[in-house]
């Protein structure tokens, strides 16, 4: 059977096409007569309207891209479930992609001739992206940039201060007497400010403790996985100085340093007390329950709909904004122990 | 700046708009001179390509939907991860949403108005869809089904035999000499297929083993996160006889159980012995391990969108087809401790 078209219903109607038109569009110039003939029509064809065709005679595609690097990170999935229903229902369809956190991926999102009019805004969550590369963005895309980095006015972004959160977790670590700890999850500066931004947190508790930083407690990682957490717990601990306190980049990060502390027979908080960062629900229910930096997330989804479609409705110009969210320290049994409330 | 038209580009290069779509479209029937001619027009025009107007000039809109019940839910999230690349590989973007596993949104998402052309075809895990909704599905939707139901052949379906993983991931715990074990994550018939097809899963095992069923084991959750699993182990625990072991519908439910057997003091699998099931990432890093059910979801993935595309690209009728997918028992340290591979 072949798609019923809006001519096919004029026909059965015995009206004109453009009748019709005015009938599925909602317009006001049509009889209350002549809009039941039509919709009788419309029933009897079973005719669906082409959204997406209508959407684009008037310039939109009533879509909106989300991106995030990956979307098996248990963060990254939390974002989307709490952006998604939103933008819905805000009356956008949602077209959703990962990057891998490749920065070119990233850049060539933004660029101008990558869109094809498939998407009228993009909230995107970049991990490898700099700022010359948003400098080079199309002027012309709806974007809010979400994650760790300042946006100095130039672009819309929403995120919390990631330098102070990461204070706190580590001056949490040394308001309970730890001197030894290690920041698990620095990456080398090309790749990531996310990871750069809490060292230099880390880096700034002790500095206002007048505490010296051990350097070698920096340790890199490829990423801020469970696998990365416990590749760098277990080289840690076959140090002869082995850390009494790690600051892990993400609760993947000190999950999976857990469980290999655990694995060595260490106690957690009691030998090695560990904070993580996203406050994710797998830190709420392991044992010990994870300490953890917690993003107020649906202020973050709320923000970056909020602001993405502001920016789509406005025609003219539209100066960038930086909308910073709060987050809270979480203190649970891995670092205060069985105490913990 | 208005958005540069074919037309636009025709005249800067002195050819006809039809030209200027036979170079875009990548038509043959255009010399090499002309072609440059046209391609130095569109480069200084910085003219973009409608991807969509095209798609739907050809009644395609080159996308595709995915839908699950939840983002958030690891085992979704970790399928979206495997299913979306492979999507984007084969040239369709994603068009994602979630449904709370609310059956009517569900069924709604598959007849005929619902789509308004706005993809060509549909990925969907239902939870409450029964089988009478998918009979009145839109017989021109390309649609693969995934999880826990069959189809008779009267739709594509991709899952694993729930049935048969869940009676060896409980005849597991009978040769461990568990007797007691604690169904949980039943729920009524009108709610979850899933759920019964487990429920049967854990009786079979028990009629094979000779041993009758102590209904009274056999918990009903909410649905299958780890706070459904927390409160029914706590409840459990609370009987004068309780469980010696449990399995648990989900990794999640197994891991809610897990914390609570822990923070009563409980040993794990000494006491109690856990299985899960989904093998999601949480479970392997978490202390201890978690045994469980592993689908294999990159056959899965494979799967759906093979089937998916083959059903977009036909022309005539497709007979619908049941693709069996492997899964194995992973045997972890919350059934056989310490000693676990």
């Amino acid at each position: 059977m072949a798609e019923p078209t809006l001519r096919d219903v004029a026909l059965l109607a015995g009206v004109s096409p453009r009748t019709v038109s005015n009938v599925v569009n909602g317009y006001a110039q049509v009889s209350p007569q002549t809009r039941a003939k039509v919709e009788k029509a419309l029933e009897q064809l079973d005719y669906r309207p082409n959204v997406l065709a209508r959407n684009l005679a008037n310039g939109r595609s009533g879509q909106v891209a989300v991106v995030v690097p990956y979307l098996d990170t248990p963060y990254f999935a939390e974002l989307l479930q709490a952006i998604i229903p939103r933008v819905r229902a805000r009356g956008f369809n949602v077209l959703v992609d990962q990057t891998d956190g490749d920065r070119a991926h990233e850049a060539e999102l933004i660029r101008r001739k990558a869109r094809g009019f498939l998407y009228d805004g993009m909230i995107l969550s970049p991990l490898g992206l700099s700022q010359a590369d948003l400098a080079g963005r199309d002027p012309d895309l709806p974007l809010v940039i979400l994650g760790e980095r300042s946006s100095d006015g130039a672009f819309d972004h929403v995120g919390i201060d990631d330098v102070a959160a990461s204070c706190e977790a580590v001056t949490h670590l040394l308001s309970l007497g730890r001197r030894r700890i290690a920041a698990v999850g620095d990456q080398p500066y090309a790749t990531g400010e996310a990871a750069q931004r809490r060292t230099a947190g880390y880096r700034l508790a002790h500095e206002r403790a007048g505490l010296p930083v051990d350097e070698s407690l920096i340790v890199q990682t490829p990423r801020f996985n469970r696998v990365d957490g416990a590749t760098a717990m277990a080289r840690l601990l076959d140090r002869p100085d082995p850390p009494d306190a790690v600051f892990g980049y993400s609760d993947l990060v000190a999950l999976g340093a857990i469980r290999v502390l655990l694995e060595r027979g260490l106690r957690v908080p009691e030998d090695v007390a560990v904070v993580g960062y996203d406050d994710i629900e797998d830190g709420r229910y392991s044992t010990p329950s994870v300490s953890t930096i917690s993003p107020d997330k649906s202020t973050i989804a709320e923000a970056a709909v909020d602001r993405l479609l502001r920016r789509i409705e406005s025609r003219g110009p539209v100066t960038g904004e930086e909308f910073v969210v709060p987050w809270t320290l979480v203190a649970r049994e891995s670092t205060v122990g069985r105490g913990a409330p």
